[in-house]
């Protein structure tokens, strides 16, 4: 009998539910809003309850900051997030209760990696980075066949970046760092900046060629520091084919042959791309996290 | 009978050569000008080939940038550097071809940081980044175990960071990046900006909170992005206590307690730290490279 795994795409606005052997066997699928933890777990645990066949595991990629641990007395957690409601709530330890099965838990950017890798767009890698670029901007990735962990977890929105002020007087979004990337380049940002949502913008814009800039940077911040074999861009303002056209451009323009490797000078194309797993990267990816469970 | 390892630390400007069995045993050391490779190859072999214990194997850390993927056809080569007679030069060959035994290779600062790791001040760490701050900026790193590489290795000094010309005219460095962190705050730029070598410049001089500010800014990155359990910073331009004070605090002030863990927030003095092996990370990590060799 096929064991079936279940995910959890526990996002800050929508919670995405899955059961499902893998990407071409999803039997049942949920998505509702985030709400209160009472509310919305609650949701989560009776989409599970309710499917005819039991899953003999759980994967959950989650907002954050998160405690991802096994070791620690708070694993499982939603630790410090600004997001009413939801600060120290242990999420894992609810579902658990409700479904004793061993869950695996990570961010969420980090578990839409694992799925990437494991069935998406860098599969037969060794590392890639996924970015989704939106409400805000997030990371996550794959090194050497492991996820990303030291101290906590990559928040890696939070960079900073050149700024002109001259070109772009904009101060910033983030309310801890003012214009790191995620406060220059979110979809939040975007539209204080331009007065109009990002998907409303047309493809002639000018903000276009500014977000490009600054998706560009941050790209050759991660490729020198991590190296990474792929990067992969999902998220809302990613949208467009070009915008993909005009990071690749600015990406190499800004390395300047300095990483000399075909992936950059010659087919970045293949290098930086929106994720195979399209939209469900996320729900996909906490599934494929039951896959590091010991068992 | 204990088995000696070598280890070749091939920097820019020397090398390093050693012989023993780790930190506390080395049997004999010898450092040399980096001329041509013929030359300088041909004294780090005499140095082994004169031992009176032959080594059984021999790690190499090297500047770069490198080919460190054993699975490639010019693995051991350092690759596509500027500097004169090294581009291209099949270093790891040349070394087996007189000493054939086998060979780990990696970037000087993934040797440093695995050696930090082992033996230095990252032990019982999963992860850790070692940065050296002198005649440019690199860096390299662990995390979960496992040395950083992907598609090729981290070029971390050339991340681009905030520069705010009307503070710091000085347009930077780098001949690829102009104002990339290298650009702006290794050894070289200091004293194109202030006309004096940093060892030169006095404690109070206000290079020191510029310098401050730029490494403080790059650390903030590696932080967000990698997540390390600790950052080494080694390089001649770390030679005072007082700048990794600055550091330390101007660390703390741009995260503004967004990275809640109390190794930032508490005890930041003992998470960027100097590094452990002194001077000789570079050379006692490339010994412990040896350790990777699957034998």
């Amino acid at each position: 009998m096929t064991q079936l795994i279940g995910g959890i795409e526990a996002g800050g606005t929508k919670f995405v539910c899955a059961v499902g052997t893998g990407p071409d066997d999803i039997r049942d699928e949920a998505r509702f809003p985030t709400t209160t933890p009472e509310e919305t777990i609650a949701q989560a645990i009776a989409f599970f309850q309710r499917q005819p066949e039991p899953v003999t595991a759980i994967g959950i990629g989650s907002f954050g900051p998160v405690d991802p641990n096994p070791k620690s007395p708070t694993f499982g957690f939603i630790t410090t997030t600004p997001k009413p409601y939801w600060a120290n709530v242990d999420l894992v330890g609810q579902i658990r209760q409700a479904i004793p099965v061993p869950i695996a838990f990570d961010t969420d950017v980090n578990a839409a990696a694992y799925g990437e890798y494991r069935w998406g767009a860098a599969q037969g890698l060794d590392s890639c980075l996924y970015l989704t670029i939106g409400t805000g901007i997030g990371g996550g990735g794959v090194i050497n066949g492991h996820l990303m962990h030291g101290l906590v977890h990559p928040e890696i929105g939070h960079i900073f970046l050149p700024h002109d002020r001259t070109v772009d007087p904009f101060p910033g979004h983030c309310p801890f760092h003012g214009d790191c990337w995620e406060g220059l380049a979110s979809g939040p940002a975007i539209k204080a900046r331009w007065g109009q949502a990002a998907e409303t913008l047309s493809e002639d814009h000018p903000a276009w060629d500014l977000e490009a800039t600054y998706i560009a940077y941050g790209l050759v911040n991660l490729i020198t520091t991590v190296s990474p074999q792929r990067i992969i861009l999902g998220g809302g303002v990613m949208g467009q084919e070009r915008i993909f056209t005009l990071v690749r451009q600015r990406v190499q323009a800004l390395l300047n042959n300095y990483v000399q490797h075909p992936a950059i000078i010659r087919e970045i194309a293949a290098y930086i791309v929106p994720p195979g797993l399209g939209n469900r990267a996320g729900v996909l990816g906490s599934m494929a996290l039951t896959h590091l469970l010991t068992r």
